[in-house]
C-alpha cells in the first residue's frame, strides 16, 4: 500500500492490511527469537522461548491459511511497530552486564512483543466477525489465545524467580 | 546510557532505565494524541481520546514523582518501540480514505499504544516490589490500572458501534 494514496477504503481493506502487518511482524519475531534464546540463562525461560519459536511458526502458517480463506495474497507489509519493539529489545539486551538482570530484561522485551501481537490479533478477530468471516475469526482467535497464554507464562516465570535472582 | 557500554548492571539500573523509557514514551504519546483526536469522527471516540490526553499528563507527573521517590533524575531515554508504534499509527491513518474505517483504525492504533504501556508498567510494578519499593509500585500501579481501563473502553467503543459503522 502506498503511504500517500489512501489505499484503505473499507474495513475489509483495513483487515487485509493488518493481516499483512502482523504477517511481517510474526516473521521478524521468528528471526529474533533464537537470539533471545541464546542470551537467556534461566533454563525455564530458554525452554519457554524455544516453545514460543515453534508456536510462532504455527502462527505464520495460520495467517497463510486466513489469507487463503479470505482470497487474498499472503503478502507482508512493513510494520514499524514491531521493528521498533525488536530494536528496543536488542538495544536493551546489549546494555545489560549481569546475566540474571538480562533474564529479567528478556522477559520484559518478550512481553512487549506479546502485547503487540495481542492487540493486533484482538482487532483482527473483531473485524473478521464484523465482516461475516467467523471462519477467519476462529483461526485468529486460536493464535490470540496462545499469545495471551505466553504472556501469562512469562509473568509467572518472572514472579517465580527470575526477578528475585536479578534483585 | 551508551549502547555498547553495558550500563545496566543491576535490577535497579533496569528499573530506572525502563522508567526513563516510558517517560519518553508518555511524552511522545501526549504529543501525538491531539492528531488522533482531530482525525476521529465518532464523538465518543473523540471524547475518550481527549480524556486520555488529560490522563497522560497525570501519568507523566506520576513518573516524575517516582523518579523523585527513588532519588534519580527524571530523564527520558530514546524508546524505539513507541516511535515505531506511533509511526505505524500515523502511516496507517494516512492511508485510510473512509472516515468510519479511520475510526476503527484509530482505535486499533490507540490500543497498540495502550498495550505497550500496559506491558512496561507491568514490568515496572513487579521490579519496584522486588526492589523493596512498594511506594513506587503503588504509584505505578495506579497508572497501570488506568491504562488497562482505557484499553477496555476502546474495545467497548469498537464493539458498540465503530466497527459496525466501518463495515
Amino acid at each position: 500500500m502506498g503511504f500517500f494514496s489512501k489505499d484503505i477504503k473499507t474495513l475489509d481493506d483495513l483487515f487485509v492490511h493488518t493481516l499483512r502487518d502482523i504477517y511481517y511482524a510474526e516473521k521478524q519475531i521468528l528471526k529474533n527469537l533464537p537470539t533471545m534464546v541464546s542470551q537467556a540463562t534461566d533454563q525455564q525461560l530458554k525452554q519457554g522461548l524455544e516453545a514460543h519459536h515453534r508456536e510462532t511458526e504455527t502462527h505464520i502458517t495460520r495467517l497463510e491459511q486466513v489469507f487463503k480463506m479470505h482470497g487474498v495474497a499472503a503478502k507482508a507489509v512493513d510494520c514499524p511497530a514491531i521493528d521498533g519493539i525488536l530494536k528496543e529489545a536488542s538495544d536493551l539486551t546489549g546494555e545489560v552486564a549481569d546475566k540474571q538482570v538480562l533474564d529479567a530484561g528478556i522477559i520484559a522485551a518478550a512481553q512487549a512483543v506479546e502485547h503487540y501481537e495481542i492487540t493486533r490479533y484482538g482487532s483482527l478477530v473483531a473485524w473478521a466477525k464484523m465482516l461475516g468471516r467467523a471462519d477467519c475469526a476462529q483461526v485468529l482467535q486460536q493464535t490470540l489465545d496462545e499469545e495471551k497464554a505466553t504472556d501469562r507464562k512469562l509473568t509467572t516465570l518472572a514472579e517465580m524467580g527470575v526477578n528475585r535472582k536479578a534483585a
